[in-house]
């Protein structure tokens, strides 16, 4: 099926936000925790969420526009502080959930569970097996469309330690942690290889 | 394992890179294709690839800091076209094989084949089942590290038709599409389930 610019736009709107938000393939749920001043909670579901660089340790996330309230990003841009927390397959109804209009905070909504490092002022989430303390960096206003993407360097990280291996790779497989596409689809994974780093004239290999 | 920010800046360098990597969790390899004004093709692999927003239809891909030549990105900014393409399992040896430092087109020395569509300069990918067409609308500049987001709008898409379902939600799994996690693990999935749209006081319940 070829479709031109205006086909995209005569879809029914349902179809195509279903449709351009699987193109970006496979990501992982991660659930980021904040605390406003005055010391309420909040947990939000992302899926936009991104690798920006190790040295300063950066991540970044990509938020809707801001003209409904997003306590997620408000908190952020308040108390500068925040935690993202990798979601595996025990978790999936609970993380999903947090997804739905509460009045509370989501932990308390959901059953998820706060937990605090002396470090850090935003809450982590118990039950996740990979845990990321962030401190707010820069913002930048995508024109297009409003969405707002946040960048934020890591100030912590607390990780079951068995899912580290001897080079540095991080088995999130191992530790269940899940796939998602589109807005509402979770896939489990299989490993297939690693691959060595690529060079010419000789077709890659797998790396044991 | 505890790590704060300063065990984090001790690491050793490659362990640190590839930490830090998996963080962001599962992506989906994509290939970008480009052509020069001068006609010289280029493919390059990218997993940084993001869902923007769905009406305009917008896709971001972050690049590594442009301080050596970076033919995609020139590419993208000299002619303002490009084309994402998703890469499945038939497709992984020749797509990361892309990453090696080649002199020579990308499409020439893996044996991935050029495709062109009459509405598009840019070449796609024959070899992918999902084939996206975009044209470069605004860049940003993150000043922590150098990195660059480039903010495309979706022009085209050729995807094949069985892939899609009656809701616009594409089956990438049915694809065999590749997730990744880190610099160089690639995985197949399973699907668990679709949830549907979260509300409170009912926990989620299964989409069929």
């Amino acid at each position: 099926m070829q479709l031109s610019s205006s086909d995209i736009l005569k879809l029914e709107q349902r179809f195509r936000t279903n449709l351009i938000n699987c193109l970006s393939g496979f990501k992982t749920p991660h659930l980021i925790g904040t605390r406003s001043k005055l010391g309420i909670t909040n947990l939000g579901l992302f899926t936009q969420v991104m690798h920006v660089g190790a040295n300063p340790p950066l991540m970044g996330v990509l938020f809707r526009p801001h003209s409904v309230p997003r306590h997620t990003l408000e908190n952020i841009l308040e108390t500068k502080e925040y935690t993202i927390n990798l979601v595996h397959k025990a978790m999936m109804e609970q993380a999903h959930w947090t997804s739905a209009r509460w009045e509370k905070s989501e932990f308390e909504a959901t059953g998820l569970t706060e937990h605090y490092s002396s470090n850090h002022f935003a809450p982590f989430v118990a039950e996740s097996k990979i845990k990321i303390g962030l401190e707010f960096k820069e913002q930048h206003l995508i024109t297009a469309n409003k969405t707002i993407l946040v960048i934020g360097e890591i100030k912590e990280l607390i990780i079951e330690e068995e899912l580290i291996t001897s080079d540095g790779f991080l088995n999130i497989e191992a530790a269940n942690t899940l796939a998602m596409t589109g807005l509402d689809s979770y896939h489990d994974t299989n490993s297939i290889n690693r691959l060595a780093y690529a060079k010419p004239d000789i077709p890659p290999k797998r790396l044991d």
